[in-house]
């Protein structure tokens, strides 16, 4: 095993022209899995459980209502296990970036509408940087220390104390000793770039990503703005981040190249994209699809459609190409096999994976070994399997935004009366 | 923890009236996680890797051609981990028996058309067996070791010879100790027969499911009669797995207990069913839809669709209730959620789940807080977000069954020259 | 011109193994032209507005509400113009028979629920009768005299007073010398058979088709029994029309075929189906979908979709091929060009028509000229244009047939008060 | 029956704020009747077979090849009726305009690509007039004289030649005193401006409908700066008129409204779009879709879905509102019907047709009476019943125009050498 210091920086590789895959989206998967909580998704995961082994608090009754219930004792033992597990199928399958699990880990998120938490938010990032670097140093892999947008800005908090809550996981970053920084998942560039100057100040490389598609931030600045005060604001690497699917996020990324490119400015660029397809996307993205978020099944992409992405996102010049949200591990797997050429190596996990299914070739039935070619995948337009549904959806739009009172945050659980005219309105969209 | 000895059997639960939850499928939720090889479809990750952690081979440069390629060092340890990850969150998802990840794990398949091992099939049963039986002494589960189909019995081999290589798996299972045994993955009622012979010879529980629709077997033999055949061969548990989406499946065991019911027998009831959506599958099922196996994606199930599935079969009176391939732990908690009620329990994994998106109160967004409740959901038509794709495909179907030339196995790798003309004949169809 | 007498009767044709070509659906056909109202169905418009002109009355403003409205003078001339123009357009396109426009055009249907008519059902069918003749008259066309099924069948008359219903058209039919009769549109064989009877008693030639499909009558008898039943009656040719797709319609008149043959009757075959997609109808077809019948203009078969039908029936042994509802004189056509080899003749709208797109050639747009060619419309899967619609429905069944209180007819327009509980009901389904 | 010159004229109606109700499109009504062929799409059947009638040629048997053809006798009289029968129908449907069926009718066009014509265009436009003067006198409607883009444009003839083309039909038009001028259906702005230029000549008021959606014409001028030229060329109304749905067509001519108001001028505004679904198409519009022009069924609006667009058409300020291809009289209805309390009446036709589907309170069954509701057919969501098509297809694009070699005209037919490399083109594509 390499020493940390020896690898070569993230800077130094797409400095070099080479590609950086990223990893893909941990709380959807970890919420598939059974260990995020969809609404708050916060990432205590990191922490909770730790490795020796504890008895789960058997509460679970107290959330069934009505007949009378048996219990079950239990000890599952989920310690980190779960998560160095996910990291390590992302490695395996290319990914040369370990991201700290810690999205909407700042405090003020984490105490959101009645979220009960039994950890600080100093505690999840401690946890989350220690478990990336573990999972990093078994391979090639380097560590990125994430921040993302924070409820006191849209709760009109002031520039000083939105830094303030990006200082404090800074500085576990810093003391974790992380290769880089992620500013990702903002919709507004304001916000970004508030967080690109605290990140800039460590003298850590900086990358920065919006959540934005090719109209641009909640404001309505374009892409090619954007990511040029991103630029200005000290990002070394700028481009987006979920909300949209990769073929939308290759066209934003482009749009910010070129407004970057003509302001005479220099960077890289990256895009982490969800798995989902996103047609029917207006500016918010897939927050506002009626599917989302627990119904998106039918959007996932295929792993063709990934290899697709690859190859555009790599045409465009964009050289950081990860995934967010919806992304599973043979999904970068992908990414990675479509630029193994480029990259000059498959990625471990490709043992179990015969390019363009060539492992067909060792299929029982002779119609299925007939789908042993890349021809066969890349024409193919897949089927949902569901004659009852439409193929695209009316995507929620309620147009507000920063400063809105339905935005603002509380601490206490939403009401049964602050829910009941959200109910109304929506279904009168409906 | 309680000793194994002290659990209630499966027949004892079954027979005083509980729901048994079974477990996802291993071999797609592997392969997408970059253990499992899809074509050969063997299950060796559960003997790979053991736990003191190896290096890999660096055999994955040989897999790229042109280029010139860089050597990554790598050392990543994939022991067990990843095998007892799985198998802990479906009993965090509330499934009640951990199958052996033993599926098509018989010698004669396993070094079927070129396929290379490291191991055994006696070595990966063994390891399968452990690994089961260890997380399954965390919680309420059960273990059970599971055959399914051979190559042999397509090739024409005899009674004995197929029965020989049952007799060799189930050997290692009763070594292991198990709690009981599943025949499953049958085509053929005659096959499925012989091996609940041999079952039943251990004197363990038989449960026994084929991956047949509502038109039955490959030779046409009804659900109804193959259930009475199963039953009378021995077969306490009688049902489907695999093939069909859960509401085919749900109807063809409907078929079966009527079947058995006419015939004046008793048995329980059981469905494993695929997590897509198979409403144009023909006789055999998913395996010949033009997305097997690489592009179901937009095929896959919802939580809600599951929750559908679990009353509609409990309605119909089967009380094993489980799922096949494409079947992820978020799936099973489904399952357990619409029957908290009946089980008196809510599994593990909801302490990370609000019923029916409750947990979508504490979001930051007024629209999706708006999706915080049943009816959004249970109404809800998916989009499939693919405009360019059909809803519906039309099967392969190339009429062949046990005994066809094109059927019998080979151990040396499929050749360029055999796959031509199944290209051609595929691309005629097309 | 050739004298009436001078032409070959259609057992004479069908017994040479003649294809003959019936024609479209007039009632929707002429819906959209603007002369038969939706609801009622009936067919007035063959006795109004008769050629000498006059003024229409002026009544259209008592069915506005609200506003104050100006008076338009109005005189529009439409005599049987429109009707013999669309008789002229199927003929042009290729039909053989000209059928009387006469369905629904039995006394106690045209005063159904507060329908208002100035003409009897005897104006009516006189006035059809000429119409047709005329029309046949200018080409190698017969008429078809044709009933259909009665509400006092459903309303569980008698069978002398159902009978009594038929015998009133059919003597207006003799009176003026059709050539053959059609006793079509019959939901339930019963009443069918009561029709086959009183038209035999004639001497013409007697065609009858049920308006089912694989699962048969309202009643459950199977397509095949039907036929047998018919036959017997006296039908000398049996089928079905209406409520099906062009491809379900040949599988139930194949499945008609067979019982006729195993029961060692003869009989020759006719099919006049819908010009919509059904894939999704239950046993009571394209009324119970909820597109009927305002919205099912996405599912209008093409006429290559056509050409394929007329292939499809003509290889099923079915030799009377026509349309109903939605047919316009294209679909006619198409069917006409199909078989044009087989019939040794091309209908004269195709001089207005190049085989398979051959017209193409001489488009301005190259790339409109790559589609003159017949392999790339056999080919094509158009394309909905409608991302937010599903690509089936799920039909109402409310499971009531003869007999039933909701279906007994009343000459009083339907009253509020009897809506509601219906929208009640509807809405609660959906 | 009020004298020509006592009816108000267009502007004069437009003037007060009125609404002026356009008619459909004759080429594609015409073409399913089986009057006007497909590829030329020449408006011949103006002239052809006129009153008195003639035994048509019975040449179609040379159209066929292969085995023995019977010879039939015809004799079907085709004049006129066919167009005064369609006119009719808009009239009744609530037209106030009768356009003169001249699309195309340039003697340059007519000649083009093997075109064989017995009838000058002189012939045609004069005979197209008469049949308009003839209908519009019957009621409420003025005559307009339409021209449109021509083959000498597109192969780059000078600005005199092709306004020598329009003036040759003009001068037919004023002959004949038509009411008003349409030049419609250009897609380059600068051929539109040279018709205006030629009608405006006349003094007769002027409409102009370029055929362009929201991308502007074929080189990338703006809706906004081509309706401000049009404006400045002499046209009183621009509008658009084809090659988009209703919907993106009221889009682009708000967008001609922005531009002519912000350039301080004045005119009115006008839509005559596609009466079908074009959520796909790029620039060029339907032309490039691959189901133009022969597998456009599933595509077709609804009645509801008229009504819609003429309610959104009314909101957008635009007054005269009609249609183009794919539009029947029952869609011209609906546009008068959802206009009916503006307009201060319902059209005759409107009394074959319940407002919202009332009409089917007199179904037989209960649940078709369900529907006789507004907010049922608002709702729906209609289905394709094509389960294997998708929603949305890629349109062709050989991004060639004005100009290219594979554009220009010629006389004679396109050959196979010349269909050839389309065809190989054309299959590269998809």
């Amino acid at each position: 095993m390499a020493p940390v210091g020896s690898k070569r920086g993230v800077l130094e590789r797409l400095g070099a022209g080479e590609v950086v895959i990223g990893d893909g989206g941990f709380v959807f998967a970890l919420e598939k899995r059974g260990y995020v909580k969809a609404g708050p998704w916060t990432p205590e995961a990191a922490a909770e459980h730790p490795e020796a082994g504890e008895t789960l608090p058997n509460n679970r009754r107290s959330q069934l209502t009505g007949e009378s219930q048996k219990h079950i004792s239990s000890s599952i033992v989920q310690g980190p296990f779960k998560m160095r597990q996910l990291h390590r199928e992302f490695l395996r399958a290319g990914s040369n970036v370990m991201q700290t699990f810690t999205f909407y880990a700042s405090d003020d998120k984490l105490e959101n509408r009645g979220n009960k938490l039994t950890f600080t938010g100093q505690q999840i990032n401690e946890a989350a940087c220690d478990l990336a670097r573990e999972v990093a140093n078994e391979g090639d892999a380097l560590v990125a220390g994430g921040v993302s947008q924070t409820p006191s800005y849209l709760s009109c908090k002031s520039e000083d104390e939105v830094k303030k809550i990006f200082k404090k996981q800074i500085d576990v970053f810093i003391q974790k000793n992380v290769d880089f920084l992620i500013a990702e998942y903002f919709e507004h560039v304001e916000e970004a770039e508030w967080a690109v100057q605290v990140l800039k100040a460590t003298g850590k490389p900086v990358a920065a990503t919006l959540c934005i598609g090719p109209e641009g931030d909640m404001h309505g600045v374009t892409p090619g703005e954007c990511a040029v005060r991103l630029v200005k604001a000290g990002a070394d690497i700028v481009g987006v981040n979920c909300h949209f699917d990769p073929m939308t996020c290759v066209k934003t990324v482009a749009m910010m190249k070129a407004g970057v490119e003509k302001a005479g400015l220099k960077a890289h660029y990256m895009t982490q994209p969800l798995a989902y397809h996103t047609p029917d996307c207006s500016c918010q993205g897939f927050i506002d699809l009626p599917e989302f978020p627990f119904a998106l099944e039918p959007r996932i992409l295929t792993r063709w459609e990934m290899q697709h992405y690859a190859r555009e996102a790599y045409k465009a010049g964009i050289r950081y190409i990860g995934g967010c949200c919806g992304f599973e591990p043979y999904h970068i797997r992908a990414v990675a096999e479509e630029l193994a050429t480029e990259r000059g190596i498959l990625p471990e996990a490709s043992e179990k994976h015969g390019m363009w299914g060539s492992g067909l070739e060792m299929h029982t039935k002779p119609w299925v070994r007939a789908r042993a070619r890349r021809d066969y995948w890349e024409r193919l337009k897949p089927a949902s399997g569901r004659p009852l549904c439409p193929s695209m959806s009316t995507p929620d739009g309620w147009g507000v935004t920063k400063g809105h009172a339905e935005l603002m945050q509380q601490k206490e659980a939403t009401t049964a009366e602050q829910l009941r005219p959200l109910f109304q309105k929506a279904d009168c969209k409906h």
